[in-house]
């Protein structure tokens, strides 16, 4: 299929947005966005993709992931040159940046397509190893929490989550410049519960239109304190209400998170 | 429960045997066994059993598993203070070796017992992720195979191997000094199989009393030039009974390879 193409002029060669379906394991960076001087995930696709390209690639992704969170279904846009093979691409860049970064998918997208802006929903899960030992081959992928935690009461904390409403208080609020508006903490949760997928591995899947700041690692670790018994599960309604930080448990760790995936418009 | 004690003198602690069910991800050990110099498995818990126990402590593993080589089910067996609390005990060493290395359980066990003689046999995994594209979160836990695979041929090919056999031409053949008769190279296989853990996950699963050296890594490479076809299923057995090295393919690598569990007799 020929892509559509965004410039033709005389000298540079004709570019098209394309789209990647992108996994990493986010152990080894410095979280997804740019950041000179130290690895990060955006950094080595950038590398990658000016590198098989010839030319300057910047890329955009959908969701701007921690230090030490992980993605399955991270998507990313690109202008990259309209003559490119993506099958090649792929394996190119699975050459470049694997096994840490793979590129799942690649694909020819509209002009308009914007891997952030486009997107409608951010689906992220969260994995606890609820045992009383470590599990080695999942050390860098799941929290390990020793405590028995009760699943009934904290899928039973999700409940208040679900529809719109301000995150405040799970959220690490950005600095504001003099005389600006504070940005809105306001957030339309579609989906938030836990399920066991073995009988120690409890997963937290959530799904919102977007999300602020550090917001699934701060609801994850207060719905784990009321697991343990710390908190009650009628609890999450109030600390949600009051909009204030000072409510919510300490976030839990980086390593348990990962973006699953993301959605977009049918056709986008 | 007081173990039985194995020495009762005056100025020693009284000692008994206990038994370990050791996890560990081989990517960062030079192997199961000692070697001075390089981390090892044996190694760090060795260290680590000393430290706690306040006196030289010896381990003995039932299977010697190879650099890169993973186990979920390794059995360890040790002389420790009688006055041992076993469950402090895992959290001391899993607080030390951890969590790279994971005690799963701890016991006493008879004073005869010994984790590698006393076995009957080994059960190993061996994990293939037969896809285009690698995986960042199994990097290290699975072989990559890019070439799609026959599973059905591979499974057929399996077939020769299971019952009595002198494994020769799968094995490393170890030294033999001058006039030492050469170790026997024949085993008995009680299980061998693959199946589809997922759509692009292939699990080798083998039981035998006890494995050669690379006995696994050696069967696992040919039945995967098998399912690429390079080799057909119904060649498997003349490879096995020419007891000749150069008739098997190169080895698989180590790192999709597990100890997955030891048996021992009821009540050993």
């Amino acid at each position: 299929m020929t892509p559509p193409e965004l410039n033709i002029q005389n000298d540079e060669p004709a570019v098209a947005r394309a789209r990647l379906l992108v996994a990493y394991n986010g152990s080894a960076f410095h979280g997804f966005a740019l950041n000179h001087g130290v690895p990060t995930v955006a950094g080595s696709l950038t590398e990658a993709l000016s590198t098989v390209s010839r030319m300057p690639v910047e890329v955009v992704g959908a969701g701007r992931t921690d230090a030490g969170v992980h993605a399955r279904g991270q998507v990313v846009s690109c202008d990259i040159p309209a003559s490119t093979d993506l099958n090649l691409l792929i394996r190119q860049l699975n050459a470049l940046c694997g096994p840490s970064i793979v590129v799942r998918e690649a694909s020819w997208a509209s002009p308009n397509f914007h891997a952030r802006f486009s997107a409608q929903w951010r689906h992220y899960k969260y994995t606890v190893l609820n045992s009383p030992v470590p599990d080695p081959f999942i050390a860098d992928t799941a929290w390990h929490v020793h405590t028995p935690l009760n699943l009934a009461a904290m899928q039973m904390a999700c409940d208040p989550l679900i529809g719109e409403h301000d995150f405040s208080s799970f959220c690490r609020r950005p600095k504001v410049a003099t005389g600006e508006e504070p940005a809105s903490m306001s957030r339309y949760v579609m989906q938030a519960n836990w399920h066991a997928e073995a009988d120690d591995l409890l997963v937290f899947e959530i799904r919102a239109n977007a999300f602020c700041h550090q917001m699934v690692r701060s609801i994850v670790g207060t719905l784990v304190e009321v697991g343990m018994g710390k908190r009650r599960a009628g609890d999450m309604r109030g600390i949600l209400l009051a909009g204030d930080r000072s409510m919510a448990a300490t976030i839990a760790p980086p390593h348990g998170l990962c973006l699953h995936a993301v959605g977009y418009e049918e056709g986008a």
